[in-house]
């Protein structure tokens, strides 16, 4: 092959195609079997998530995954619907659909169109990294909540009952209005499905090992409980109609797989969409980034989080083409298809085909499955989301971590998943700005018997009367800038008797103009008040863009190699040098 | 007096009042008399700027100071319109009033108001380090730009025509098609206005003082000159009957002041004014505590940044009750005062007293004064806003704070001023946020017969083959918890022989849970791979935070006290101790 390194770089598939073997493909085929079985359950009831009709969430796993096998780089994600994408899903196109079935479709698609191109975009522009503006406890925080508030919205499913809400409050209000509607079979079915999936969850894997069943076959097959209890509901219902005596059923399904159609360009719908399919999209990709991370660690593999960006993207992209809905990396079936023993991202497109079989195939079967069974394996599902340890936990570590995590679970609970996890952000960036403007800063000292200033807090060191010595412990830039000029000036308060200030920079490798003309601003405000500003330990890079301006003609002091330097040169009569072997006297002026 | 600390506080006026005195009276009482003299003349023309009648200035320049008075902290700040924000005002407001000029005024009081609101909040939550995220270039190219387009927008006065238009783009295009209507004498009045302010500002000083006049009275009586323009067209307009011939003129104005009221609260219009109300706040209050410290270093007083917020905040409360719009700290009349002599708060109260007297008895001498002559002045006193100096010393700093001020500038052009700043502000933030996501790191090496490790690509050092080791100069933090997984991560190549990886932790000061969790997630990572993670030169305060998490239980490596005593356990045969006398040894784990 003589494809170019940046085509690979673009196409990962093209750098493991070459090498694709009979070992590897029967790998992956078991894994996408495997994956196929647990999927099909999954993208059912996460289209339920969505609001939209179950046959969608076969779609949304069929292109999406061929298109991550192109352009990801992880061997095991499995892309397609996850829950919480699903909820906010439903918590946007919901706001603009008016109710009509036919518009929810066409704006669910257009939603995965623009997530795919924002995803696009931000790989295309390198700004993966605003993906950490979302801290840890924000979105556990927002996951635990989204969890729950899936969970309440599935209970009118298992109920039998109408309800709606966006909120929990909501939820639980229109849930309470008509909780004595509620209509025993479906709830019989519901229950038992519930309980069904907890039970397998602990004993089903152990019983099939004591018939013999080796372990990780019978892991699998636990994994399949869902698809076995749609099947057997599904018999269920046929047998004893139960859909005429009132269970809620799928329904009439489309056979076969929707034609590939662009979504119409409708400017004020998609300038409507774009927030929220930027927070779709910011999430989407956090979570499906931890996930490749973690199982490509197992294998000593690199996720390269740019083309991770841009693979997302094609898979959002070909969800918004192929009839589906914004798709992204699910934790469980990703560890089912790592488990399972997927080699390549190949495993990933036998998966999609496997799912189109079954559109083709097997959806007129799914005519009687009833709804409440859905409901159940999402409610199953969801519930495990809810990670009560991580709360507990931050709470133990950093109190302001946890305030920020409870924000983001109350403003889902209170005003739905966007408010929420806007919130979220909002506080994010709030905390990150407020802990810029603010640098550590220590006034310093000599160490005795050493050429080493320290923290005058948490030393016992030599000062000087006259001498005044701060270390900013920071790059100085706009953020900090005025923290600066206060710290700098407020060294020398009046009557004081301090003749000379020295800015120790060891801890500094750049200096904006904003910073710099808080320097100058100091500088002036110290001379005005017979005070010399000086520097100590500058590095290079920082030297050079000094000198590119006026600041250190300006400067009333001077620039010293060293702290020590510049404070035995000016106040000669407190500091010593340290004699007679001085290794503390190698230090250059880099730290 | 008996008045508590706190109090005194709240209101620095009780500071000062008790030890007032007649010398401090008279130097006030001058001051004020000349601040007087040249704010006549400015409160008209930037009501002009704001779109509002020319008293409502006036009355903006009268209780205002005197809250400014009451609250303020700065000896020397001269409150007031002033010409950005006065344009902010009318881009603001124009978009709410409907071309209703009784709308107008209403909707520039509640913005007023409203404004006051946000400042004293901000300073009863300490949240003035917000301004910090205005950084300097972005300022300082909007007010650039801000001064370009006021003056293009008062072009219209001085041609005697009708033109609109929010960007200078607009502004241009309405002057072409309206260029062919302009009125000779209305530009013979603006434009000579124009000649002979500038001429003052070079020549009047030296001219008076050839006629034996000191240099202080002399400057002082430049200063005044706006003001004799306005006479010297009136009279004009008067005896030659100009307003007959189609020179446009102010008119009637109301005499006396208006009655105090509070905004009528409208909340859907109170909502909508918030988000420009809150630029408007920030914007003006960088620009008052701007000047009120450069003021204050000269006498070597301090400004409290909070204590501003909240007077701030008063004066615009004040203007919104009292019947002006949006004000804060002006600069040339603030150097004005502080030149006159002004030694107390109480000059800007004098001020207020003097302006209220304009209002109640000169008013009707101004109906005969040409709208040129205002926009003659405001266009002289703008365009000494305009700052190409710091643009060209900006470019040569450093090219990403040209790239965001020029950003702040042509969005200002080609949109106006909300848009303009906001485009500032949110690449700000997006700078911000850029930066903090990669500290800086540098894989460190022993310096030969030191104990010292530098960074490999600036020191000759010693590194060892098997024990790799990173430093990373900064908190660790959500923001930048990814960054160091993979930094973490990635100095364990596949096949190159690491068995240990060191992060010295001597630049790092906290670390969140997000970045406890990275370094969870990293550690655990490198023990897949088969590597060992270590700690070295953990700080005090980091080690308790880590203590109250699992985390050292589950660090695959240990945590030495220097990054020495970890790389010398770890590779002993490459890492020897400095011998016989060693300074170095005497760092304890604080830096």
């Amino acid at each position: 092959m003589t494809v170019g390194r940046s085509i690979r770089d673009f196409a990962p598939i093209l750098r493991w195609a070459s090498r694709y073997n009979g070992a590897a493909f029967t790998d992956d085929l078991l894994a996408a079997l495997i994956v196929t079985i647990m999927l099909i359950p999954q993208s059912l009831a996460y289209a339920l998530i969505a609001g939209l009709p179950p046959e969608v969430g076969l779609y949304a796993s069929t292109a999406p995954l061929v298109a991550y096998a192109i352009f990801g780089t992880s061997t095991a994600l499995a892309v397609g619907p996850v829950a919480v994408i699903s909820l906010m899903t439903a918590a946007t196109v919901g706001d603009f659909a008016d109710g009509d079935p036919e518009r929810y479709r066409e704006i669910a698609l257009a939603l995965a169109f623009i997530v795919g191109l924002i995803l696009a975009a931000l790989g295309a522009l390198r700004l993966g990294f605003l993906a950490n503006f979302l801290s840890h406890p924000i979105i556990s925080g927002f996951i635990t909540a989204s969890g729950i508030l899936i969970a309440a919205g599935q209970v009118k499913h298992i109920l039998g009952v109408k309800a709606d809400g966006d909120s929990l409050i909501g939820i639980a209000r229109s849930l309470t209005e008509h909780a004595s509607a509620a209509h025993l079979p479906t709830m019989l079915i519901g229950g038992g499905v519930i309980a069904f999936l907890y039970w397998t969850r602990s004993y089903m894997k152990p019983l099939l090992m004591k018939f013999g069943v080796k372990d990780r076959p019978a892991a699998m097959t636990a994994r399949a409980a869902p698809l076995l209890a749609i099947i057997t509901t599904i018999a269920l219902v046929t047998a004893f109609h139960l859909a005429d005596s009132g269970v809620a059923i799928v329904g009439a399904t489309p056979k076969g797989l929707p034609s590939l159609t662009l979504p119409a360009f409708d400017w004020p719908l998609w300038r409507a969409l774009l927030g929220p399919a930027l927070l779709i999209a910011v999430i989407g990709y956090v979570e499906s980034v931890s996930v490749a991370q973690t199982l490509a660690a197992r294998r000593r593999e690199r996720i390269d989080l740019d083309q991770e960006l841009f693979a997302l993207g094609a898979s959002n992209i070909a969800a918004g083409v192929a009839g589906g809905f914004p798709v992204t990396g699910g934790f469980a079936r990703s560890v089912v298809n790592f488990d399972a023993g997927a080699r390549t991202p190949a495993a990933g497109a036998f998966t999609a085909v496997g799912i189109a079989f079954a559109a083709m195939f097997l959806t007129p079967l799914l005519f009687n499955l009833p709804k409440a069974t859905l409901a159940a394996t999402i409610i199953v599902a969801v519930l495990s989301l809810v990670d009560l340890k991580t709360m507990k936990r931050t709470w133990r570590y950093s109190k302001a971590d946890f305030a920020a995590m409870m924000t983001t679970v109350l403003g889902v609970f209170a005003f739905g998943v966007e408010a929420g996890v806007m919130a979220g952000v909002i506080l994010s960036i709030f905390l990150l700005l407020y802990r810029a403007s603010r640098p550590h800063s220590a006034v310093v000292g000599q160490v005795p018997g050493t050429e080493h200033f320290r923290n005058v807090l948490r030393h016992k060191v030599i000062t000087s009367s006259t001498v005044a010595s701060v270390r900013i412990d920071g790059d100085l830039f706009f953020a900090n800038a005025r923290f600066l000029e206060d710290r700098l000036v407020s060294m020398a308060p009046e009557g004081k008797g301090v003749t000379d200030v020295v800015l120790m920079c060891s801890a500094i490798n750049s200096i904006d103009l904003s910073a710099l003309e808080a320097l100058e601003t100091a500088n002036r405000r110290l001379k005005e008040a017979g005070v010399k500003l000086h520097l100590s330990e500058v590095k290079g890079p920082v030297m050079d863009a000094l000198k590119r301006s006026h600041f250190l003609d300006e400067l009333s002091g001077g620039v010293y190699l060293s702290e020590f330097d510049a404070m035995s040169a000016l106040d000669h009569a407190t500091f010593h040098p340290v004699a007679p072997v001085n290794a503390a006297r190698n230090t250059p002026s880099e730290a």
